[in-house]
């Protein structure tokens, strides 16, 4: 053992002890006669002392020879300080070191280990283990252990059990694009990486598990945005024998057993909003209800004057920006470019202004009387002060757009607060939806989604009216879980894999081993999957998972500290039966 | 909800209640008047009951049409039985049903789902969804469960934090094959999946995370061997600022917790032997020491008299077999056959009975005085009607295969005992070993083991004689864990690579990450991994791992049931930039 103690646990009720202690040289401040040092490891910072009067000529030597990030093993009496630091847990201690050993020099640290430090993103990702050693992002991965133990505890508790399910398993074309592992053994064959363990666990339900849980890299080749990462964790469940209802219960009951243990946060009985509800409120299916700024549907109020914009859009839609009356001509027209970008697409705004008065100016002033525009604020439910933002066009991209905007503001005028909470079920959602681009329907969450009891048959006649059993949970504008009722009869599945289509042929190729399944007594059953990795950052108070994830990859999938992915031997891959086609 | 209770919770404590009861039709008892149903969920067996007296016709006609494994839901009261069943925590009760509905029906089984099934493994296999719901392989996923949960939290509370690396990472040649997954967007190059996370948990230790663990899957794409997996879990374990000792005392700690509460068994200090001593005692570097049967050294007593076989030898070795000198001719010439199988490899066996009146009989009776037998006898430590066994010849692989039949009549004997649990630590392992395939030596453990103090030079002169500060903890003749003090700076580094045969270029090229974290305070550190499949199959008194897993693969690396690896899309290849090679 190199210490007796950590660097963070030393304090007045030890004084006078020997003690050991071992970790990283952080701070030497030398001030001639007496020379400190901030020795930190994960737990702390204790202040080591050399003194002219008190040490050894040679050991005040060495511990002005001491460089930051030089790892050292410190003995000493615990002190006291003569000047304390209330701010830290052994800050009115100090150590008198009678011994000094250097256990690994270190050579200077591209960057600071500071809490705010002067290294860039690259940098500090090349360098991950010494951005570990910074506080802020030490501490979020402990927060992510400390989270996850949690959920296996709990849902331990509840008497679901982990079960781990394999990482090689069968490339399926349907959702995202597949990671593959080329098999050595099985010539011209290849493994695929789980992009969710969804059939797996559905197995297990037939197999009779019941209450099912992992906590498990799913992998995802796809184009990466920002913060998407080609592997991150699920919370993955699964029950038998539930109904929608019982799995909300369920998982309500998780997500506020965090909130309370880990962020201290009572929270009542969550809200829950239909997709349709949702979309026409907040014009998004993961609205953040920290704040208000509804919509207020203005077309029929604004429809049938001389404004031809209005008249032609299928929907007009505002919403009331709180205290935003004021903003000079400029910062209007910076919203109004804010909404043309290309990123929210809209071809522009029409902005009221509710004065102070009780009257109103808008950028339709000729088109509509004070008396249409008193209304459009009550719609909106506009107070005098606020600015009305609104937008017209198509119905559901403008919902998107103005829903953009609704969380722009939010964030503009702080209303999106880190240590405030506010979780919502939204149900129901539609069980496809159209893609534009291959010009068919796609399953809304995945093909396995059962719709609801009696809408088998709209799939022929109105397919996208179809509704399941689906719900997501939504936190701050994050979806943090999604999941549903599930088929679980071998006819159903084969009428929604056609529905999708999948030949007879693909659908048994693919999927033949759990059609078989659903032969051999599949129970009721559905399921949840939560995005760990947002969770935690969500619950950190965080908008980015980057530092939640210890060795996160860039923007390319590419891990910068290892170098990965990289060349391989060609011998590696002739034993594969592959060749580069590059 | 399906249901109101489980199928394993209702007792006399519950009579006169209404309940209703969900589960599988596990088997249907037709007497004409009365017909059973034995309803089962994962929790247990209850006895639905429908009668003519006290049932409606329709029902009972129902009841008698359910086929064995249809998921019915079932609404009655709880009544007394008239036959209890004690063996069953429901057997004093059942339910006369009210109300019958079949939520899903089945097929007939391939297989019986009984305890003692009629099916084979590979039919066991394919329809694993099935195989699950049999109790001797439900019970071990729950056991695994449990274990898992217990070793984190017990590491947890010691300050462990777990930490999850990641899976996408970089091909090194070095140790067993990697599995690669070709990267779309970075033509040409590859990840692999981690063999194990050895220099991730390292970089966490210059991270300054100090106490790390993680439950993870690692990846060998290894030709398979039985009770081999591609795929297995590792709990994998690294700490700062310890040496041996501190790791040993660690991980006996949790290994007498999980004995402790996982099978209720006491154990005191750990016996600790040196790799040396193991192999010169039982003939193996993992000795079941739950059974003596040691090795006596016969070598300088069986030699210089006339027979050449061991006088040519470098090693003449035995042990005594309890109880085996009654053996008859043909038994002992079907152990001469057993040594002699190319798996073992023995060119033949010298054996000595021990007979009941203090007299020898042996094979090598024309060459050796009764006197001699006796030295031999005393040197096995052999009692009256034992059988000596000798193998004789090269040192090292004659104390393998005397190793192997030690074990074999271990196993013959019974003194194998499941219920039985005798761990060790395996100290001071050779740092390499030398591989006559390649003509090399290879590092034993890995190339981040540390040589002992003082060691590094004999890496020139004497390479095989290098100790390790490594470790194996071995329970029951298998090794469970290992691991060792890593090294934890540059040049050593450098130095270790040299002697395993890698060029400069190719170090910086493979492992340049790590030494370059070397040269920023890295603390001195060592760690362990646990198998998890072999741990939880020993704590549950089994040899094989394949029912604690909950979907293995078989020896192909083949997934059965779901059919993986298969071929994949034309298409997904070329995104890939790969052609088949076939």
């Amino acid at each position: 053992m190199y210490r007796s103690h950590t660097c963070g646990e030393l304090n007045e009720s030890h004084l006078g002890q020997t003690v050991q202690l071992a970790g990283w040289a952080h701070k030497v401040r030398d001030k001639g006669f007496v020379v400190w040092i901030d020795l930190r490891d994960r737990y702390g910072i204790t202040q080591l002392v050399f003194d002219q009067d008190r040490s050894e000529a040679g050991l005040l030597e060495q511990a002005r020879s001491t460089g930051r990030e030089f790892v050292v093993q410190a003995t000493g009496t615990v002190v006291e300080r003569a000047s304390k630091n209330p701010k830290l847990p052994t800050g009115s201690i100090e150590i008198l070191v009678t011994s000094l050993k250097v256990l690994n020099p270190s050579l200077t640290p591209p960057f600071t280990v500071e809490d705010e430090t002067d290294g860039g993103e690259e940098l500090r990702m090349k360098y991950r283990y010494l951005d570990i050693r910074r506080n802020p992002v030490k501490s979020k991965l402990l927060f992510r252990a400390r989270v996850a133990l949690e959920v296996r505890n709990y849902l331990s508790g509840k008497g679901f059990v982990e079960i781990e399910t394999p990482y090689l398993i069968k490339s399926t074309p349907e959702g995202a694009r597949d990671f593959v592992v080329p098999s050595r053994l099985n010539e011209g064959q290849f493994y695929a990486l789980p992009q969710s363990p969804q059939t797996f666990k559905q197995l297990l339900m037939v197999g009779g598990m019941d209450k099912y849980f992992q906590l498990v890299k799913c992998f995802r080749d796809e184009d990466l945005r920002a913060d998407r990462q080609p592997e991150f964790t699920q919370i993955d469940c699964e029950m038998a024998f539930v109904e929608q209802e019982d799995i909300l219960n369920t998982f309500e009951g998780l997500t506020s057993h965090l909130l309370k243990t880990i962020n201290g946060v009572e929270t009542g009985p969550f809200p829950r909003m239909t997709y349709d509800e949702a979309v026409s409120r907040y014009g998004s299916d993961k609205p953040d209800i920290r704040f208000g700024m509804e919509f207020g549907d203005l077309t029929s109020l604004a429809q049938h004057r001389d404004f031809g914009v209005f008249n032609q859009a299928g929907l007009v839609v505002g919403i009331a920006v709180p205290g935003a009356a004021e903003y000079t001509r400029k910062e209007v027209d910076a919203l109004v470019d804010w909404v043309k970008r290309p990123q929210v697409g809209a071809s522009g705004m029409v902005y009221v202004r509710c004065l102070g008065d009780g009257t109103y100016k808008s950028s339709v002033d000729k088109f509509y009387t004070s008396e249409d525009l008193a209304q459009w604020a009550e719609a909106t439910q506009a107070r005098p002060g606020d600015l009305i933002c609104i937008l017209s066009g198509e119905t559901e991209s403008t919902r998107t757009r103005l829903g953009m905007l609704r969380m722009e503001m939010g964030q503009r005028l702080g209303l999106r607060k880190a240590d405030q909470f506010a979780p919502l079920w939204v149900i129901d959602f539609p069980l496809l939806e159209f893609d534009p681009e291959s010009g068919r329907y796609h399953a809304m969450h995945h093909p396995f989604t059962a719709p609801k009891p009696g809408q088998l048959q709209m799939l022929e006649s109105d397919p996208a009216a179809v509704r399941a059993n689906a719900y997501d949970l939504v936190l701050n504008g994050n979806e943090i879980g999604g999941g549903s009722i599930r088929i679980h009869d071998k006819q159903t599945q084969a009428v929604m894999f056609r529905h999708l289509g999948f030949t007879e042929e693909q659908a048994r190729n693919q999927f033949g081993f759990l059609m078989d399944a659903f032969q051999f007594g599949a129970p009721p059953h559905g399921g949840i999957a939560f995005g760990l990795d947002r969770l935690v950052a969500i619950l950190g108070g965080q908008e980015s998972i980057r530092d939640f994830i210890a060795f996160p990859k860039n923007n390319n999938g590419r891990d910068v500290m290892i170098d990965a992915p990289a060349e391989i031997d060609p011998a590696q891959l002739e034993e594969l039966h592959l060749a580069l086609r590059l």
